[in-house]
């Protein structure tokens, strides 16, 4: 049984991280912590998990203390916090999932421009490696530091890098818009009026408009997957639900590409490049992603519509913005870490409704 | 035109009572505090109401300044703040319709039982009406101080107060069970986790099972209609919906009582004793009252079941929590106290969906 | 591997049951049928299978050539239609889980009484089996014939029978008032105005006051626990959201009782009576049971209140309908039957939020 | 009083077209039409209309006896239908202001390609207003028949037409997507498993992508505004919420365009575009349009953000659906039409939350 502890868990993405890894035949949790809450029985913040959690107390992190209760480490802790602990944990031996931003952005001068804070461990991002099993599940593998990618990242990222990664290039990469409409969870836990039920119900806006953290982070894969320097718009909405986040992704085709707007190989590009991907659903022409059919499991489903008006491409994608987009990557992530079948504990689908 | 001003105008009922203020033709806004957001613009917090708010600034709550800018406070402060502002806006002379619950109950004793502070004005407490025009219009035409009704109260009273203000008693006064499903605004604007849209939405739950204080404010009523001392129950509910609330009540009929449970006459005292009120709308037999047909209303719609297998009756009302259950009420208590027509600023029906 | 059929699977409660049966280890669907959507693909009805249902398209019911399909036939069919299924299945030697009310009354003029169709298989009745195992769990073991029960039912049931069991009476039997609040999802899948979201969003009512369906079943079941005849007063409540059921329930302490209304032996009544059951779990005093933590799982959330000022108890139990309430006890029962493990299927708890 | 007639008034549309024109100073509903439910009270379907429509009936449409019953015609009937009623009425002098979607596309072979019918009124389309004030407000002063423009595309237009109008283009107008977000009453009141409440609910999906029929309506009038021809990419959305549209428009600024993308005149074309609009509300740099702050309004709320990054614009625009996008909309422009206040009626702040 693999020990691991959840630094952090207080919150949605550490409630999701208990419930999979309390389920998880191969995993046995040791510690979580939670400062303010420490104390509390974790079924007092998690009613649902009573009769599964009902031995476990959220701690204060301490470190000394904390480092020997386990070998693996998820850390769902604020952005900047990670920094520190990620580093004194690899220094101990242990392995790190984190699930802050502060081991994705590899260039620590894009990290200090977006979240206004030095990165003091340069070295240590470099070993690091982006948590996106679909791009990296080889470096995974091997990795101690893994940076568990942001859900709108996952979401914009996945519904790309099939086009991006062809070798003669199908898609104006200058063009690319990406209008995402996630569920209220997002936003975290902690108490704050824009999301209170009341302000959210009934509401829909876009907000962090040019600005979100998460710009640089899918600009960042997208070219890495593209081999050349990539700048998207990125704009994200709130809408009034609990998960999810849908991206809408436009995308103009080159004009010297192979390919005309409605060929079928365009479809098929997508199906190829996920074929053997456990947790990658590419429907059938025609068919559309819808948040409610992901909510609940690790999946992302992706559709691709030629608009043949415009010699562009529409790819819409769907994600459980809590579980592909957070703590469902974090554990599939283990699961390629440490050889377990990549499913493992992330075998539920959706109930519906 | 009369000068109005709005104590504590941050949270969801100050924000019903400026948009209802706004738009009346004999009322003008003169001053609006909160303290916490003193120095923003009503817009910033209430962005539905630009064009028509634009001119207005929360000011801090500072009692020599303020005391001179209205006739008639508004006070929507917390319990026990109230009591000591009231009393000294009644010595100034002006004339208050007070949404806390500070001089609703008035005996002494029961308020410090249930809100844990004494009253430091048991005189002043006689003077103050309870707001129900349905049941105190005339003393409200006179009121200085009126205590506006709480939103549960509201739906309980004018459930029952038909039925024992008859002459000879027709319900087991002992048997009366009151089952009330709120919308989550009832619990106010100030963020707080159990109401954070994430927790809220996709939940039903009970709360303050036998101990919440709107208990004695609807003893008291029914209290004072039956004429003789009477003990409820009452149980609150959280629905995930912005607001509404609907109370579901369950009594039984005397045994001894001149009605048999299905005489239509039961349903004939409802439609008389409210033949006249502008604000409540008697439902046919066999209609449901909705939440969502009173939604940005000033109506309590109320229907009366028989339940000929227990010799019972089950009585449904439904109001809009902000409106008949605070705000709405208020206005309505302001339109008679001053003489104005009773529905002026309350005309506007409901948008559906 | 037992060979199961689902007849009816295109609504709500055959896709949860699709769902479980899919992953369930010692289960293989060799059939869905629906009327309606005969010839679709099951993915086309529920995209969230994508992956797991590919291989299954509905097909019509055809009797002769489904009976040899599968051992044990689930009936997610209209109310009237199973009656005559289920005596053709059982004749064939098959073992039925019917989830219509077709075969919950025992007594055939009491079915005919709420169903208005009389009842064509009396025999057949007395061989059927309530499929509450918290209650029948012996009989079920031997059933051929499971009557699953209705969800308002189970919320209800469980909530009193600790109570009605006691071998000296507890309770008032007379003075039973169960208040349910209700899940959309509870109304079925058939496009139905009411039903439509802009129709039941934002909106809480009661619907069909004293003539719920229900209503005789959760009579037969308290009478048969109490070992009397004992008549309720049933109030169903529609909120607005997909799922799960809060049940509200008042009654009164008998008045020789030997039990005080704040005696901590009531709380225990219930710890004991459901000590070693899988999918009850009783809450600590003080705890409210909330419908989100129970969504997604078979569990049956238990509180007990005692209400001192009017000598009663008020008992609040969760579910949820789909699960619990429908496809998750038809599954339970299933692995009772089998002797399977009984959580086999139904282990996943549930995501939050 | 204007003499007024709503026929196919049992949708969502024409409850809100009920709910103004009876509160409306100056106007009286005579004739309300539904074939289906045809001899039902008006308040069977609008409960919350009991107390204002309690003298109102449902009547089928009967042309010869309608014709004389009002001066002026809502009409709230599926595509196609109104085609012949608009000429009839016409014919017999009356004037009309059509809900569908008739009469909005001047080109007939337009209309036919998009709405697989012929047009068979090709003179009258030439005599048609499209019914948006803040474009045609002379045009539909002098109308007999006004096109009242569908909801997406007022979301759309409106964003636009300031920059559009221009002497000097400012956008490459090849660039424009528009990417909506809806609430569920768009999709209307008839009974589809769609919009029932447990497939809407906690689902955001897109819809309709590149065939929507509100595209030739918007590039008509982006087109006319703009002075040459403009094809734009269009994709709505179902968000899980009754009403509003937000919609997110991407343009690129034009490369030789006189302005810098942070040039703060951009922001001024909007305010003085606007300046003397009642029903447009130009935010300030910075705030974000909310479809909750526009909820149960007339208003358009607009903002404007620069895209340094990327030298281009995103525009957002929140309405009312049903409000400013059909049943307000409508309203206006009879005001206008008839020369009452175009306020009058439609004055109402929204109700928040």
């Amino acid at each position: 049984m693999l020990k691991v502890a959840i630094a952090g868990g207080s919150g949605y993405t550490g409630g999701e991280l208990l419930r999979l890894l309390l389920q998880h035949p191969h995993v046995k949790v040791t510690l979580v912590t939670a400062e303010r809450s420490a104390g509390k029985a974790v079924t007092e913040l998690f009613p649902g998990l009573r009769k599964i959690a009902d031995h476990l107390t959220f701690e204060p992190m301490d470190f000394k203390k904390a480092v020997n209760r386990a070998d693996l480490f998820f850390l769902c802790l604020p952005h900047k916090t990670s920094q520190e602990i990620v580093f004194n944990l690899h220094k101990a031996g242990k392995k790190v999932i984190d699930l802050s931003a502060d081991y994705r952005l590899k260039e620590p001068s894009v990290y200090e421009e977006w979240y206004n804070t030095p990165h003091f461990y340069p070295a240590l991002l470099k070993k690091s490696v982006y948590g996106l099993p679909e791009l990296y599940r080889k470096e995974i593998k091997k990795a101690k530091i893994v940076a568990n990618p942001g859900c709108y990242p996952v979401s914009a990222i996945l519904g790309l890098a099939p086009l991006l990664s062809q070798k003669a290039e199908v898609i104006d990469t200058d063009s690319i818009i990406i209008d995402s409409k996630s569920g209220v969870s997002g936003a975290g836990r902690n108490p704050s009026q824009p999301f209170m039920f009341c302000e959210a119900n009934e509401s829909v806006r876009a907000y962090a408009i040019t600005t979100h953290r998460h710009t640089p982070e899918i600009e960042q894969e997208l070219s890495s997957a593209a081999k050349k320097k990539i700048q998207i718009t990125f704009t994200p909405h709130l809408m009034p639900m609990d998960r999810g986040i849908l991206s809408t992704i436009y995308v103009k085709l080159k004009k010297d590409s192979r390919f005309k707007i409605q060929d079928s190989r365009l479809h098929k590009i997508y199906q190829k490049f996920y074929a053997k991907e456990p947790f990658v659903r590419v429907l059938k022409e025609g068919e559309y992603p819808n948040t409610k059919a992901v909510k609940g499991t690790n999946f992302c489903d992706i559709a691709v519509f030629p608009n043949t008006r415009k010699n562009s491409l529409i790819i819409v994608t769907a994600i459980d913005n809590l579980l592909k987009g957070a703590a469902g990557a974090a554990v599939h992530n283990m699961n390629i870490m440490y050889g377990f079948d990549e499913t493992e504990g992330l075998k539920p689908f959706a109930p519906f409704p």
